[in-house]
């Protein structure tokens, strides 16, 4: 909360909660303890949460000193917790409003300090692949077409145990989970994959990494162990064709759609179904091209045709291109995506790897 | 949503909602497409977010058929579309209301099916701990007494990689992350751990793991290799004391407030700050004794004195037992954690591991 004329303060509610809350104070922001406001002497009275939310917020704008007006309200508390606060501004002649809208905004351009913080997040993500590839790389084809990892079956569990020790090691966690999709599971381009599933040799596997360090990072690579089939081949050709177009592509002044757009008809042009023209296809191309990537692992710029923040890119965006073809009924998918920081006059590719399937050419 | 009369049913938004939504389809709901309620229509249209969830939740009552009225919210969207949702509520002459009172009281007593997802993540997490001790117990200790794993230092980076390396393996994700606190670092409570802290001889090392499967898991075990200070080997003792005297004690018709308030009683007599005598104290014992586990981390039964689902523990409840002490001015904590089902004439124990500080009596 920011005072009229006074510096910006933080109010958390336990003592649980201080040692986060100590990190904004590190960082010049005043930090008010939980019984500067009663809250838990209002506990122990055995108080309902949403009753001690309330004292706290009216707490707040007294001490803040502020008339009636507008609030915004960000975060993803519980709806019923949303709705107690909602109500308690209201009470207090205050208009609740969304404040997610103008949270992202702030968000979306990046300074100095956070692009280095998704750029080491994806430094970490880059060296994981090279993890991923190089297990591939060295797997086996036994009985069955199976892959084995040494003297065990190379199963979805396995490589993300791979990728989850190289984020570990390097501090980053997954709150967001990961992919490791093989075949028909990576064909309908949203599931993260069955963790005893064998990885087999000729099936596409798309795995999709997206790691939270102090931010996110993103980036999608398909793999292909031995012979891999003739519509993979030639999907995977021009997906790639795709991303190299579109990165070319980014800088100030381009939109997100306008991008996807070219995609969609570089796609349809070769017969395959796409989002604009398709709504609702599960085969072919079904997603947006891209989006930004921040403190949450989906943040604007939008790639969407209209709403908010869908103009043109602007230098410290940091987004995703990812474009992918899938097929449902032959049972593979690929997807490749990039994490890229758009320049005064271009961009930064954040995620630089090979993009060969076969883990051996890496 | 379950129609007057009707079978239950369920809206998803996104194609890419597909999948998760099909698994509620396997379990008996019935699945309603977005283009079903012109939901992507309206996108193309370029409606707002809060349009569109307008717009479908009329179309779900018009379906439904249901009459004016209360409705309860779960969930955690983005405050502002609580807000938008709340509103376009109160528009059709419906009350919105906090649901999440009712979802966590309704997933409070486990089915045999959740109490078998509970205990498999359980029995991982029993893995990761034996890894983690057996790890420790072979380290070595090298100047300034460092702890060492073969040729590299023991940082929490590393031990958390073992972690997620089982983790991982065995299907299981950290979407709240983990606890490998040494030192200062667990002292607090509260503290994460850094990733590049080197882990010492001679200093508490505060395990807290919590990973879901299909549901959560949780369990905290402290360690100390070499010779431990006399303070931590009598607050060990002591937290070992509460532990196993409150896991005697759980049985239906026991309340949680009861089992804090003994453990208080035997802390405070022997000298330690307690919270319920002491609030808001940062050393000694500072938090409650045990939680509900289950979809999220932390559920119902509550363990605090009054409020919702304070009540006497039931048959299929699933708590942690996990009493602490704490000393940040001599820089050492130890909480000592289980999982418990709670059964008809007592308890089960899903995590059961040795308590030793040292690793190596594992």
């Amino acid at each position: 909360m920011v005072a009229h004329g006074g510096g910006a303060w933080l109010v958390y509610f336990t003592s649980m909660e201080r040692e986060e809350a100590a990190r904004a104070e590190a960082g010049g922001v005043e930090l008010i303890h939980p019984a500067d406001f009663g809250m838990e002497a209002l506990r122990r009275e055995g108080k309902t949460s949403e009753e001690i939310l309330a004292a706290a917020v009216n707490s707040a704008f007294e001490r803040a000193g502020t008339e009636a007006g507008r609030v915004v309200l960000a975060g993803r508390p519980p709806a019923g917790t949303a709705l107690a606060l909602a109500r308690t501004l209201e009470e207090g002649d205050r208009q609740p409003m969304s404040g997610r809208g103008l949270m992202l905004a702030l968000r979306r351009r990046k300074t100095r300090k956070e692009i280095e913080g998704i750029a080491a997040a994806a430094r970490t993500t880059v060296a994981a692949f090279r993890s991923v590839a190089g297990a591939l790389a060295e797997s086996s084809v036994r009985e069955g077409e199976e892959l084995w990892l040494g003297e065990e079956r190379a199963t979805v569990a396995r490589v993300k145990a791979l990728v989850a020790h190289v984020f570990a090691t390097h501090g980053l966690e997954q709150p967001e989970s990961s992919i490791v999709a093989p075949g028909e599971e990576g064909a309908t381009g949203h599931s993260t994959g069955t963790p005893e599933r064998v990885l087999r040799a000729g099936e596409s596997i798309v795995v999709d990494l997206f790691p939270r360090g102090r931010l996110f990072a993103d980036c999608t690579r398909t793999f292909c162990v031995g012979e891999p089939p003739e519509g993979l081949v030639r999907a995977h050709g021009l997906v790639l064709e795709a991303l190299d177009t579109s990165l070319e592509a980014v800088r100030p002044g381009v939109r997100g759609w306008t991008l996807h757009e070219r995609v969609c008809r570089l796609f349809e042009n070769e017969g395959f179904a796409v989002p604009d023209k398709n709504p609702g296809t599960q085969t072919g191309y079904f997603h947006l091209l891209g989006h930004g990537v921040g403190y949450e692992l989906h943040e604007l710029p939008s790639f969407r045709k209209t709403g908010p923040e869908t103009d043109e890119f602007a230098a410290g965006d940091v987004v995703t291109i990812e474009p992918g073809l899938y097929d449902p009924d032959a049972e593979w998918g690929v997807r490749l995506e990039d994490l890229v920081v758009v320049t005064t006059d271009g961009m930064t590719n954040l995620t630089p790897l090979p993009y060969d399937l076969d883990p051996r050419s890496w």
